[in-house]
């Protein structure tokens, strides 16, 4: 611990990346540049940090669950945009000693993460991080797996992160959006219901989190770029490219403002 | 035209990366923390720009060569780095309005860059050029389909340079370190040999560019992450990991710094 992040606590928003984009609709994501700029402050990843990954199966990307548990590692990374996150910083750091893990677990909902965050939270205290979580929760009432809202989601998951503050109080909590593409299992009427889900994530990160990741927002940008296909081929998992873009606009915001 | 890049004409080494590596061996390329610095005293890509990739097949990435000769445009760019660093860019700053081409061919030593400049250089005006060229001129020697050295690579490099200079005179340079993993084609008696050409390569950097992306060096420091085949499975061309990857790095050096 260097405490850099124990002055006082609980989170401001002065370590914030951009404020006032909560509770706004969809039109006012159409750009991102703003969201995109880097936490300038102060470095969200110092030196000998531990920065976990956590998620669903956008995250967990294929992972070895079986491993020996070792930071750092391909295998049990996968081959999603956490690990193309982790490397970029590991590349460009080499000196830093940073640990990365990633413990994405596939069709998980926040309820899931609830389920198994000590052992695949807590019990790594990480100095940071990242989650990104949400998508399941609406595919799942849609497919009439689960009876949730949107109320449901926010109200889980802030409870999750009461509950993560409580174990690791100077966490650096960083908050993706939740995010799909036009295309594949995604059609027309997942719309207005997932802007409901961004918007709680984002939510919840004006309120507890040194950083948001616009993800939903990236790919709206670069779905005018190629189509969502390219980006995601049955619009919710990310190709090689879609989690290129995940991995750099990660990184621009995590680790684009450090000294 | 801004005139931003038009003090004095000829580049000085005020606005470049770092100096002080040109001429020293592998080890230390070793780290590159300090060489993924970006380039912080003034934005290398300015709104309005026009942004050229140039280079071999790995610039190529599988790009339409029959299209309309659109900027910005997924099937002209390929699905190599070029075209994840294009897209970096055109989402982080969608009001810019950058315009971005690739006009990379597979195959390609400097010599055959030479007699194509005119049409897929100069004709397009960019204002920044991004040139990555060179393990051909090591593999075709190898081959037996070129006789031309390491330094036969510097002098027709720096001729095309000097040219393109005349033809552009504020042209933003940026110039990226040619690499090899260490597999498929590429076997321990490729060094050191082609060090010379990495060497090659960053003194012309120091002369001629304003910035200058250690691929070789990531790649050194990315192989001791996950395995050399899963950055480049025959040692030359990148996988999708590779190819984001080289993405974040050019990103990193050439558009982190902005304002």
């Amino acid at each position: 611990m260097d405490g850099r992040r124990t002055q006082g606590g609980a989170p401001t928003r002065r370590g914030f990346v951009v404020g006032g984009l909560a509770g706004v609709g969809a039109a006012a994501f159409a750009s991102c540049a703003e969201e995109l700029q880097p936490v300038r402050r102060a470095p969200l990843v110092a030196p000998g940090d531990v920065v976990l990954f956590q998620g669903d199966s956008i995250t967990d990307g294929g992972r070895v669950r079986d491993g020996a548990g070792a930071a750092n590692d391909l295998a049990e990374f996968g081959r999603g945009y956490a690990w193309l996150a982790a490397v970029g910083m590991l590349v460009a750091r080499p000196d830093d000693g940073l640990r990365c893990y990633n413990r994405g677990v596939g069709g998980d909902r926040v309820r899931h993460l609830d389920e198994r965050f000590e052992r695949d939270c807590f019990a790594l205290a990480p100095d940071v991080l990242s989650v990104l979580i949400g998508v399941n929760d609406l595919w799942h009432a849609r497919n009439s797996a689960s009876t949730a809202t949107a109320a449901d989601y926010e109200r889980e998951y802030r409870a999750l992160i009461d509950r993560t503050r409580a174990a690791l109080p100077d966490v650096a909590l960083v908050v993706c959006e939740p995010f799909v593409l036009r295309c594949g299992h995604v059609t027309d009427d997942w719309f207005p219901a997932f802007d409901d889900y961004r918007a709680a994530a984002r939510r919840i990160a004006d309120d507890h989190a040194r950083a948001f990741v616009p993800f939903h927002a990236v790919f709206e940008r670069a779905s005018a770029l190629a189509p969502p296909e390219f980006w995601a081929k049955d619009g919710i998992h990310p190709t090689a490219a879609g989690a290129a873009l995940m991995a750099q606009a990660w990184l621009r915001v995590v680790d684009g403002g450090r000294a």
